[in-house]
């Protein structure tokens, strides 16, 4: 008997991929797909690449529209989760592709979004120590933030074993389709393509605090991050480059088999071979995570490279996974392991 | 009991994505990995983004590493593909994605690629009139172009009924990987971003007899192609503007209803709705065609546009669509009908 | 003593480019920078390439402000230019990058652009034969759209030596700043990364007019045009491909001198050696156009590739070129003919 | 009367650049293009950009064919450029693009280029303290790396003003023209496009000691330098996130201040207003250096983040600036501080 799954905000780059992955998703049929301003038009014109789902139409986004599901994806602006969830009801799934149900503590959420802190969910990152635990048999997921996805598997290694200083330093090149579809100017292809841009610096990216909440616990001390994030032109993907100090006497081999250990028995999250570094074109479209890590023994830095793909294991993938834990189903189920390369 | 498949020229742009699909068609077991100079090479560093695969060994492409499998898929360099398919026996599935067994005649082939005429297999387009059941039950199977699969598709139904003139206008723009994974300098990064550049002007690119081929007897009559390829600045994918001279009271019904009866019931082949036109980013990946068409009443021309990932249905999707109906499986399994966008 | 100099329409993507020219032009002093809803913002923000006049303010476009310059060029939406110019007077040069005065037939106008006819000004393309002369002294020059200064370029020598048929078939592809700064959501990085796709299909781009318009004298008969534009990943440039049918009995040399022939003493315009096909990364920033020719003797069809900047060459270098030819300035001054690559 | 100037590597990516710049260089004369395996070919087959070369034919290089210049640029794979210079003889300016004569350390330069130490010549960044009194009349330059440039640019004067800790972490992403033109297989189009990569990640890429090198004499005291390169999918333009930790008490108007002073008097380097960030399009083709910086307080750390293009300031334009520094001709001459963009 298959799942009835909606997605609300189907016709954003979040929803999009929600919907190719359940596409694929063996035990799922896909009900209601709604919207907001764009309501009432044929699907195929606002998700062209979505063949099966062509000549649906997209519906508004109304309790009435979204009831009668067993899970229900969120791609909403921050601060209209709250509201959706609560009238679907307590025995729906609901999985929360935005940030308002990301941070645990209030002021922090204030003082990022400015606004009220709707509360705190079971955070979609299995592969963070004790997070998968939390997960099983859930009705309320809130996914990550692709930045935080990306960082946070990269460093937690080198601070659970207690490699590393509480001073992370953090420069990631994000695809463009992690600013979402509104339509801004500095946005146009004509001002991406063949253009590097940062944005967000010195400590305002709204991303920080959730890097450091993931990685905290994990270090058992706090940990300071600053976090400079960068567009690059494509589409897709991000490339994080994270670094701490090394605590003293610190050897390479200690790093590696931190790093080996922590994602031994993962599916999603690879460590790769010595001398190969993760590009971002290698996760186009899978919800795989590529890391490798060195030790700079001049500089004194640990420095740890991920690679994802910032709408699959970033967003829409790191969802459907976390919905499989939820739901008891094979965590792997409906998720590429492979990339669409070259 | 799965189908064992080797894939020689595993470590091409095409063997890879051979490679991407088979790893997720449900009857398949994935067998030898074969290729030339690379041979002995771990695998994850020559196709990183195959994970499943990463810790395969490239062996040689010789018949005993090839013995044993069903199907053998083979992206080889032109002419290698006789001897291999010999070695291989009459039991064994060959699927050809080079050009060696696509032309029927042979004074063409040798005017074109130069060298002594192979033969002929059946020709894996089974959404051309007549081809599907030539591939029922076949051993051998020559995979088209990419080109001529994305023209072929866009102008056979305005052929089929007899709406213009044998006379066919094409210019395509194709992404670099169409020109394959061997290194030269007019294919580094620097020199193809952010530019448009023809090739093969004039009648010279090889793939022109192999649309005349597939159009002459659509048409009933010689069909004579005006064909101009382009690199355009991204990896993957085929735009196909096709046209050709209107005869004499054609109406837009008229070629609107051609379009829909050429493509009813097929799976992979899609008629837009008025007003959309397609992308190649819809087809990322996908094995989809997209076809659009307009009557140009002023100029006298029917304009045909079509959009196909050249790795998949220009490459690689048509081999595994070919090999599901020669084995008799389901046409579609394996097959992404989704693109990767955005 | 220099020209002064002002522009109005300055933050978009034509009037920009205008303003690097100038920068470079060593009769020009920049007066007045004008704009719409942006009137009031610093120059830099807008259009922070252009650092010498970062610290400057845009104005708002009024008679006032634009009053006491010797040239105003108009980068402005369709239908403004013309009150703009009638308040400027008779004495100033005014250089419309708009559409406004570029066709004859108001019939035509009218069809096209859906607004009464403005009037018909001296056309920018002095390589046209018979346009230079009528350039000299002007008051007001219309400046060629981008699509018919590529496709007049490359067709104009086939037909004034009467060598193809009166129809032709073009097929051009174009870099995104083609469609302007307007913010659309076709038009996002992420949507136009990695994709091709047509538009204006079947004979409504307004440009295709435009094309006969300018080959209809050479010609010597009405040129039936049939126009495929297509918007190519990349920012800058227009590769178009342009064929007609040959006329019986024209030979590749008659070809071949009727182009070394009608480009012969241009500066801007390059017919390329045998062999070496045009790019767009090579006119990246300049102000020539590369043509190349070929006699598909198989198809019977003459081709010509034309690749220009649209924004120079194809809008921007062809304005200024045009200046200069109006004010009796050395035509070249301020226009570069190298290209930024790679 | 013009300088006569030779290049020695014209094929090349900063060889063509040099040309482009000396193209528009008022006091220049073009002599010599010279190369290695392409000796004898056309140059318009080789920068088919560089239109009024394109009759020229590439010679080879040697002390005959580059006698007889005032200025010789040198674009040699590394070790070359010692036996070339000597030949030239002392009154011969010679600008040497390789890194040969950038190292002051020989037993540095050994390590990291495994090669004996060829000297150490004037080194081309005039902005950077100290250095531009240097290159006056000087008859050897060592044209700075390119990442080295964007990085000294946007850390010195935190540490000529004494703000931040002598430990600095540097992300730096850069187009592939970075890379060269000699054809590899990760440099492919195919490859490249959609894709962000780092490579010599752990202090090894041979940029790290020069950076130590310009920044240690403005600290004061030894700079540590951890560098993590990545490439970009862009053909130009590098963006440099650099940060280090600030020392206590420090505020941001001091930071300010810092960079206004720097930069003072500096007509390539230019501070952005607050609120604005460099991003590479604004400096493509241009020899701008553009520098932004923020303190984050939370983080405690300073970043200074630069855009520059790796052909122009880094490599090409400081090679024109410095000749023009050692000529006695004004620093600016032939050198756009415009930007080609969008």
């Amino acid at each position: 008997m298959a799942l009835r799954v909606a997605v609300a905000g189907a016709s954003g780059y979040a929803g999009g991929e929600v919907l190719r992955l359940l596409l694929g998703h063996p035990e799922v049929e896909i009900g209601a797909l709604t919207g907001g301003s764009n309501a009432g038009a044929r699907f195929g014109g606002l998700q062209p690449h979505l063949l099966p789902l062509a000549d649906r139409v997209l519906e508004a986004t109304t309790p009435e529209v979204l009831a009668g599901h067993d899970v229900v994806f969120l791609g909403l602006p921050h601060g209209q989760s709250a509201a959706v969830a609560e009238a679907l009801g307590e025995d729906v799934l609901v999985v929360d592709c935005g940030a308002d149900f990301r941070l645990k503590d209030a002021g922090t959420w204030e003082r990022f979004y400015g606004s009220p802190h709707a509360g705190t969910w079971p955070y979609g990152l299995p592969e963070l120590p004790g997070h998968r635990a939390a997960l099983k048999g859930t009705k309320r997921i809130a996914v990550p933030g692709c930045y935080p996805t990306a960082v946070s598997l990269a460093l937690f290694p080198a601070y659970a074993a207690k490699l590393v200083e509480p001073e992370a330093v953090i420069v990631a090149a994000s695809g463009t389709s992690g600013a979402g579809k509104a339509v801004k100017a500095h946005l146009l292809g004509s001002e991406v393509m063949g253009s590097m841009s940062p944005y967000g610096v010195g400590g305002g990216h709204r991303h920080t605090p959730e890097m450091a909440q993931n990685l905290d616990p994990v270090a058992g001390e706090p940990v300071t991050v600053s976090f400079t994030p960068t567009l690059a032109p494509m589409p897709r993907g991000i490339l994080a480059t994270c670094s701490a100090k090394a605590k003293p006497g610190v050897t390479y081999e200690a790093v590696r088999r931190a790093y080996q250990e922590a994602f031994a028995g993962e599916q999603f999250v690879r460590l790769l071979p010595e001398g190969q570094w993760p590009q971002t074109s290698s996760v186009y479209g899978s919800n795989a995570a590529l890391i490798q890590v060195a030790l700079d023994e001049h500089a004194g830095r640990v420095i740890a490279i991920s690679a994802i793909d910032n709408l699959v294991k970033g967003t829409a993938g790191g969802a459907v996974q976390s919905m499989n834990i939820a739901l008891g189903l094979p965590e792997e189920l409906g998720l590429p392991l492979n990339g669409v390369a070259p």
